[in-house]
């Protein structure tokens, strides 16, 4: 499916761009999230000028025969190469600190040695590339148009990092057809994404489509292709905790620990952190029920530094 | 330090039952969470006759010379080794879907081959150990009792499982002296400890405190052992999303969802599935930008069933 064959709403009134029997393979050639609206030359001045209304388009949607509300659409993660370029930025107004970082930034990776190789932050700090895509979804069954920015029962930006080559994910289909769509490519992630972008980067994605009528899934579910994070799980990890009674609050005091961690710690600038923050450290809720107060994780791995590995 | 040297508030005024140097070792003999009133041979009805206000008590608190307010505590766990037997509970008004979850559940586990070996949960379902303590901190500065069911900025129950033999763990000083105290071992425990008990078990701990006046922590932060989940993240595993604009009913919902998978799945009854979920199941943020929905992913490791090991 060719680059140019996107669209920006989850709808089911958008006219498949082409129809496959369940089990079909079908390969992805994606834009990254800005839909080429930043490339490896651009400066902060892209991020100024972005046309937000432009980003997160998806490729698609592809008809499956046979394929009825009630069934669960199978997405298995045959393969995906990035490009050897990515971007990763703060968007004024968008992320988990938005209120804290008014200014845009924007950093440039360039990604030696593929899928399986990784992209330098800084000297010393290396991010492994471990890619997937971002936006990995169905049309809904009700009419109308949804924005694809937020993630839904049908899919959509889950911005999930653990869809990797070899997983299988479940979703479940609405509408006649499923219309599968995806994009957004991200060549490394930490779980919550927490800046708004990860390394974005063009991807081309291959997947297969399979029908499934002996499953039912009431939001999507997953298995993962093997054992998880394998190519940051390979040294210690420092945390920083956020405790408290909001739970939004505790995840958002967890990120502003780890910032100042690694602005104390590897003398980052206060957005590098941030940045760093997203593209590569993991948030868990390590516990839900001490009540009243929710305690977060935030778990840099140190395998990315030169100096632990 | 004994089994009867606990407490049951954090507060400074509470009289040190030992005084160390920085430095030194402390071993702790500590009783499970209950205080001892479950037992290997306890049935259900140790649940419903459970006194809450004597759980989760802490042994301590040992007074730490040269510890002032403003320097860190640095806890190295050198040692955790739990009792040959554990339990778990569902306890009606505790846990994250204590509302629908009304009747008290225990499960007694035999614990094989100590911190290095496993327990057997049903015929084919066996649960690594990684023996770590929920309850590790220090007294508060302001005047007064606080109940040891939460965490603090000071510690408390955190209820961390990445605490286990080898972590460093920083603590904000409130106090002279520090005033440490810790308990609730856990022979093992998902993310999110979502029924609101692990493998809760006897333990014999050993910590190495010390005064570290070169570093200030806002919250708990710690340096793990070494990768993480080590026994556990063996195979693939399988998730369950919970998608929507509650960050709480998002988690809750992930949960729900993987219950009714190990119900369908594995054919558990509904209360042994939310247990199971309690001890073996990670709760990830895998994104908290893509507002307005957030996406909680409950995560099962299948290397803990026999036929996919």
């Amino acid at each position: 499916m060719h680059r140019d064959q996107w669209h920006l709403a989850w709808d089911n009134s958008i006219e498949p761009i082409g129809r496959i029997q369940s089990g079909e393979i079908v390969e992805f050639d994606l834009l990254d999230s800005a839909g080429g609206q930043i490339g490896p030359a651009s400066t902060v001045e892209a991020i100024k000028t972005l046309d937000f209304s432009r980003v997160d388009q998806v490729n698609g949607p592809i008809y499956v025969e046979g394929a009825e509300p009630g069934d669960t659409l199978e997405v298995e993660i045959v393969d995906l190469q990035p490009a050897n370029w990515g971007w990763t930025a703060i968007i004024p107004g968008f992320g988990l600190l938005a209120d804290e970082f008014s200014e845009p930034a924007l950093k440039i990776w360039k990604i030696e040695g593929g899928a399986d190789g990784w992209a330098e932050f800084l000297p010393g700090i290396r991010i492994p590339m471990a890619p997937f895509c971002g936006e990995i979804g169905l049309a809904p069954g009700a009419p109308g148009a949804l924005s694809t920015i937020p993630p839904y029962r049908h899919g959509g930006n889950m911005d999930t990092k653990h869809l990797t080559k070899g997983a299988r994910l479940y979703l479940p289909i609405e509408t006649s057809g499923a219309l599968y769509s995806m994009g957004d490519g991200h060549a490394a992630q930490g779980d919550g994404e927490v800046c708004g972008t990860a390394i974005e980067a063009p991807m081309h994605a291959t997947v297969r489509l399979t029908v499934r009528k002996d499953l039912q899934v009431p939001q999507p579910q997953f298995l993962t292709a093997g054992p998880l994070a394998t190519r940051t799980n390979t040294a210690p990890y420092y945390a920083t905790d956020g405790i408290g009674p909001d739970l939004v609050e505790a995840t958002r005091s967890a990120v502003r620990h780890m910032i100042e961690h690694l602005q104390r710690t590897y003398h980052l600038s206060r957005e590098d952190a941030y940045m760093l923050c997203s593209v590569a450290v993991d948030l868990k809720l390590c516990e839900v029920v001490d009540m009243p107060n929710w305690l977060v994780g935030a778990f840099l791995p140190l395998s990315i530094f030169s100096k632990n590995s």
